[in-house]
């Protein structure tokens, strides 16, 4: 009845899910076990789904040490909309917000908080093709500023900010789509965390955010003026039930959560996440054949990226690739190159299928 | 492997889905046919996401008709964002947009537009406890307004348009996420007609809008100022790939899509709801027990609503149908009573069911 034939799927997002969690999704779909509907079907105000809702809250809590003066939202949107959502609820009249420009990502989010109000960029890497991750003595952050928005994990040039920068009194804001919940993440340091689920947590139309209190408060005085939707308050208060929430995304990523928690939680995973990307970095690091694009000291867990001697050897790799079953590999469109993306739930096995693969190429050149 | 026992569904929405269909996505969860990988793992840019959500969108265009003058966009954020959206992108400085407020929806979507500019509310059946559909002969139009702002079907009310309000050249927007698709609608008579996937056509986290050009070319002049995620004319132009769209729910949709055309498209699926609603009200209407509270022109095909003698009854009959394998009967928190919501994809037998039980516990009275 099932169709089991799966390749190695290295695709950016949304991206491979654990084989698990699919198969309890599947056993589960036509009907929840003692409830006698489909997750796909049941209200968002009965108890089996307040129940779900509420326990991969207390899941998420207890994987990230999320303190109780933290609130943890379910939202829709992605971080596409959190562009928008964290400038329109944050940077007052007057103020002005610092952003880290890291990659194609910063960029788009300090382009939607330019339509609400000033903004600093206060260290770029845009000069070095974004190759790397500012050192700390490279941010001019500005005193007094709404807050600082920064991008953990830049997903199209593969860096990754390996320590967070220090911002003292000014609230920390940030996007850690293609890294949350991949390695353990000091929350306390931050003000606002928020990521699509689609890379490390779940299926893509569920955004998650972690607010603490005071931020919440800030947006309670806008509830008048801006969009209900777009209300970090309003959604707070409602336990993020305030309009209908995407309950399938929600119930994926709660089991997700589980699957995390079993494996012994984030130093679990991030300590799988490492073995992975060293095996990779040491096969590109080898001959001199394969070329990593990121800085060594910025090298990304998640996002592995490389090139080839020429695009002819690039192309043809992409081709011989997807015909060995390994999928998505081909860089993104505005950088070229190559792109393994290697997320908690890609397996070791697939890492060693791509080295194993790396190696043949060189060795009789496409 | 699989848990069948399936009560029968009268929630709001989320609600019930056809059963082939859940069988089908059950069958393929691990891995599409020919893919290797789950339709939740597949990237949006994938040759394979790009063919489902061009199929989707093939089927919703022969299904309702659309010209070609419309666009149809899956977008995020159900009609509660759409409530802002249409405000934000169509009510320009200067001008005002008139709204019919038929219920509870109604009544938040006209708050929402009112953060954004001035609103003539031209015609309310809220005296009436928003039992009925204005007649024609109460809407008092503005002549010039921006655009003209309706709620096809009232999910918490029980009532539902039978004929569209004539606006002349002032632009049509319908709040349809209650009744879309279950029933011929009248694409051309609409400037924008919105749903949240939810109830008639797939599960939560998908929301569908249909737009003529003109509107969205009103929408592009506003690209510099409104947040990105907000603007129809970007996801025009990206074909709704502008961020990572609910790839899950947009391919649930397109099985129902596929399922809808199977039975014989609009006009067939409108015909069983149609018998369904027949035989619900003609036992709510039989002795005068059950009483319908909404008039009887104005009574909605897709949430029947009714009430007993007493709210004691009204408990022991919520409590004694759960028991018997029927749930979600329960009104909405704010008007109490029952809903019995019997859209596309709830069966005939579940109807049967309930007005079986209905004389039961009119005979034995609790």
């Amino acid at each position: 009845m099932t169709t089991i034939h799966r390749v190695f799927n290295f695709a950016a997002g949304p991206a491979v899910m654990p084989v698990p969690v699919l198969e309890q999704m599947q056993r589960d779909l036509l009907a929840l076990p003692g409830v006698g509907m489909s997750i796909l079907e049941i209200s968002h105000r009965s108890k089996t789904f307040e129940s779900i809702l509420a326990q991969t809250e207390e899941d998420i809590r207890t994987l990230a040490g999320i303190p109780s003066n933290y609130r943890v939202l379910f939202l829709q949107g992605g971080a596409s909309l959190q562009f928008s959502m964290v400038p329109m609820n944050l940077l007052g009249p007057g103020a002005s917000a610092d952003y880290i420009d890291t990659g194609s990502w910063s960029d788009k989010a300090i382009k939607e908080a330019r339509k609400v109000g000033p903004v600093n960029v206060v260290a770029s890497a845009k000069a070095d093709s974004y190759s790397r991750i500012p050192a700390a003595s490279e941010l001019s952050l500005t005193a007094g500023a709404a807050y600082v928005h920064m991008t953990s994990n830049n997903t199209i040039e593969g860096t990754q900010w390996k320590t967070l920068p220090a911002t003292g009194d000014v609230p920390l804001v940030s996007d850690t789509s293609s890294d949350m919940f991949s390695r353990p993440v000091d929350v306390v340091r931050h003000a606002l965390v928020y990521a699509g689920a689609q890379k490390n947590m779940g299926p893509a139309g569920l955004t998650i955010v972690i607010i603490r209190d005071d931020l919440v408060a800030i947006s309670k005085t806008r509830t008048f003026t801006l969009p209900t939707m777009l209300n970090y308050a309003v959604h707070a208060e409602n336990d993020s039930l305030y309009n209908t929430p995407p309950v399938f995304a929600v119930y994926a990523t709660g089991l997700v959560m589980k699957w995390l928690l079993a494996l012994g939680g984030l130093p679990a995973i991030a300590a799988s996440n490492e073995r992975k990307a060293e095996k990779l970095y040491a096969e590109i690091d080898r001959t001199g054949f394969y070329r990593g694009t990121a800085a060594a000291e910025s090298r990304s867990l998640m996002n592995v990226t490389f090139r080839l001697p020429s695009e002819d050897l690039e192309a043809a790799f992409v081709a011989r690739a997807i015909a060995d079953g390994l999928d998505g590999l081909k860089g993104h469109r505005s950088v070229g190159g190559m792109r393994a993306s290697i997320y908690n739930a890609f397996p070791e096995a697939g890492v060693e299928a791509l080295v194993e693969f790396m190696r043949e190429f060189e060795r009789t050149k496409g």
